[in-house]
């Protein structure tokens, strides 16, 4: 039996980015013990009340920033010191996207180089499996949402505000049913490793 | 605490092989209770008795064939059905490799459909981790290899035909701390996870 | 308004696979008056009597070929002289599909200097997307499938040897709808354009 | 028979980008009743003034901006609704060019989510069809740029002030033979299709 | 000033290929002193009797083999240690092309550890600098070519049976032209460098 | 016997990253006659002691810069006129080795249009050859560094505020087997050509 991480962060771009590209994921982390924390830019009412039920279905703390530079998310982070950190593909095809990707990868090394956090980073899926040139992600780190997706759903419909039934739930869907049929589960999410100062992720056997 | 794979087979072209570009890997299954089986074309002493003596070391069973085809392989599959199965990368650029990773290919599809066995594939590194076309191997499965190290060492100097001081133990040493570094150990050995028949591993968690 | 191909061929590995990569597209085709025709080699039944069931669904003409050469399907070519012909991937992790990509490869060059036919091959999708090193394949040619979709799960359908309920069809349906939110339509089938010596098709327009 | 696009829009660094990128696709179009839009950051005289002439030729209407911003570009899409945008790739090795495809990309969100255009953008060929990092650009959507070249060519000697005669209008001609020899023409324009919020241009039929 | 290789050995499919794809490179190094043989299969006359008056105009020594196998072109090797090598990619649209490749690839392990040599290995451009999978041909090694390119096209044009004056004299003109611009020359012939057995060229200083 | 270029400058992020990615290379180049210059952002002490003393070991003239933007740069490159430029990678993982990268990309049109130089640009290795995305960097640059591997060693060590012993030391010794491995020697230190304004290096010969 593998143990959750002992801490999750998902710093993202838009209110509903942490339940579309990682519910699951952070969900069974939260249900396992991961203390589970997603940190957002402050985007005013209704997205913000959204987000912070939509946080708390999965289990997380949510922090919004006014002002997500690269210097106050590395003040969290030397405060924090999550073991694993999510975020956005620096090949992302939204601007936001790249936006916050490059905030975190500036963020990076005075936290890791005082604390040694975040342990493990990784890019998380973007719409329709696209990155920004028309090419379909690789993601090779690829984790059951089975258990979890009804949590993943809930949450993300708590975002009343968004198109969520005719649009990103049924992208959402596809997602993870292509991600699951990939390791024969039903629903999966998918991630890819990002190295830190040159550090990736071991694995711990075949 | 992760369980090491019940079963693992590496298939490979050259006696020496295994122990080259997985054998703290295979050592370390065989330790943690896995059944380690080899297999290999056989070679004809002093190159069989020196794989004999080395499988040893690494705790495999050794098995040379003296046809390895795809329908061999595939009967032998059947029966043994392995966890795990490690092999050469398509893009390697030793012929006799590349000839492997072929072969074993083309042995799946009757086995896995029979017996969903091998459950996972991974390929393996090559000389210098360059592929055919001269580009580094991207091999995004790093395994700690540091506690089976001398191990695999040993292993290796069992092919006592071979130029081992002068050229493989110094080669096995530079990609042994190459990708050690990446993950933050003294050596690692690194995999590329294979499709089979659509299904790629799944991960725990992140 | 554009016009369908006069003619188009698929020469595929097994019985299932022109309806699971390309079923609509070919069905699209035949009903907007294109010649349609499908190479498959010869299965023995009760696969070639589905085969012949699914391709009479699409509207093709099915010939089963006891030798699939590539001297034998140079001179199918010479005399079909297709417009379109779909074949499977050269990085296929089918054994048997990669053998199909070779034949039709190796039986090219003879047929197109002969006669300039085909005028434009495309390779398909695979199992999950997926290509034989785990990457998704970058299929950039997406045709919508909405219209002609119970068409192409009718064909496939009939190979009723086949795990079509439980794990063809969920499949094709997941791929289809990955593909169909790529071009905002339900469902669409994906390929990516092969040189023929040098030949790429041309775009009308952007 | 295709029908050219209602409309396109080129948004590029300099005033010879047009011309040299995508002159005969945009003359193309306008010669088919596509309205015709050049934007380009101003650069004052003569630059201006022969880019005026350039866009005449061509049958465009250009538009000069003095600050040319994510905003700016953004409220200029809400009300123009181009169905095509063509600008630079994000991986061009100018850093004007990358700027200009970086605000493109800044300014779509808003306008695709308020009026659904542009329906389709593309990327363009750079100098010596490379990109920044030495590799070839990929540009599978292949325009036969034939019929337009003189008129191409004429529009691109308006740049009086520029090297045209021995350095950019050589280095047009050949990759208008290359792009042209890889469909079977005289000359031809590349492009590669980019997503726009995860939507690519769908094919009509292959 | 650097020399040139001391010999120079290029195994090709067609007796046109040495000409299109390396010709202007192999003639300069028999100009420079290099010994420079060509080997190819036997086609026949009228193509081998071209194919020595090409090889007369190149400067090389031709040797026609009837069974082009790795175990002949070994034995070859074993006798002639070529300093560099010249074959097809691997990854060609031409069948021919990449049975000669794999037939290069098959025969070095034996003379490289015997000999030593070739010492270096280098994959040429094919038809349009297309790939198989119509990707652009990444060739990072560009010579000039421009002092030799007379000898290239008279060489070529020795081909009397071949379409050289409407097809493959203007491809090799567009060829010449695309490699030439990208380092600042009228015409250029470009490479990829490929490791054997593990090494890679080692560049005297950048 | 080929010279060195008569003027070499590295342009990099922190004081001790031209002795980690170019050390030898820069050493065997002042050595062989070439002017070297190194430009930093200035770090305070004792970083910009510790890189002047590594310059003097190096054979560099060593540039502090206040604010290294690009136009600052621009104007210094304009008066500099070096032949060969290294510089980080566009896709490094460090945000300061890519602002760097990103500065120097911009401060280049104007630089070589008005003086032709940089003649040739590379960008160097990084952490554990890692780029930012996880994948190795593909350097096809490869330079012996075994004359000038203790020269590089010493230069490093000069940094005697950072962790040589037990974290940098063993990197660059490690990349250093690495790259020297795949050429057959000792130590390397491995590159790749960038493009200038479309212009790539030519190779004198194979």
């Amino acid at each position: 039996m593998v143990t959750a991480p002992t801490s999750m962060l998902a710093v993202m771009a838009h209110p509903d980015d942490p339940e579309l590209w990682a519910g699951a994921t952070l969900a069974a982390g939260a249900a396992a013990g991961s203390t589970l924390t997603i940190v957002l830019p402050r985007h005013g009412d209704p997205r913000d009340t959204e987000a912070a039920a939509s946080a708390a279905t999965l289990g997380a703390t949510l922090t919004l920033m006014d002002d997500l530079t690269a210097s106050v998310l590395s003040s969290f982070l030397l405060e924090l010191r999550p073991e694993v950190l999510i975020t956005h593909p620096s090949t992302d095809m939204h601007p936001d996207h790249r936006a916050i990707a490059r905030t975190v990868n500036a963020a990076l090394p005075e936290a890791v180089i005082a604390t040694g956090h975040p342990r493990r980073i990784y890019s998380c899926d973007s719409y329709n499996n696209l990155a920004r040139d028309g090419h379909p992600l690789h993601l090779p780190v690829i984790i059951d949402a089975t258990e979890m997706w009804d949590t993943k759903m809930q949450a993300l419909a708590a975002h009343a505000s968004q198109p969520i039934m005719n649009h990103l739930g049924p992208m959402a869907h596809t997602l993870g049913r292509l991600h699951g049929s990939r390791i024969g589960t039903t629903y999966a999410e998918a991630f890819a490793p990002l190295p830190v100062l040159g550090r990736l992720p071991a694995e711990p056997s075949l």
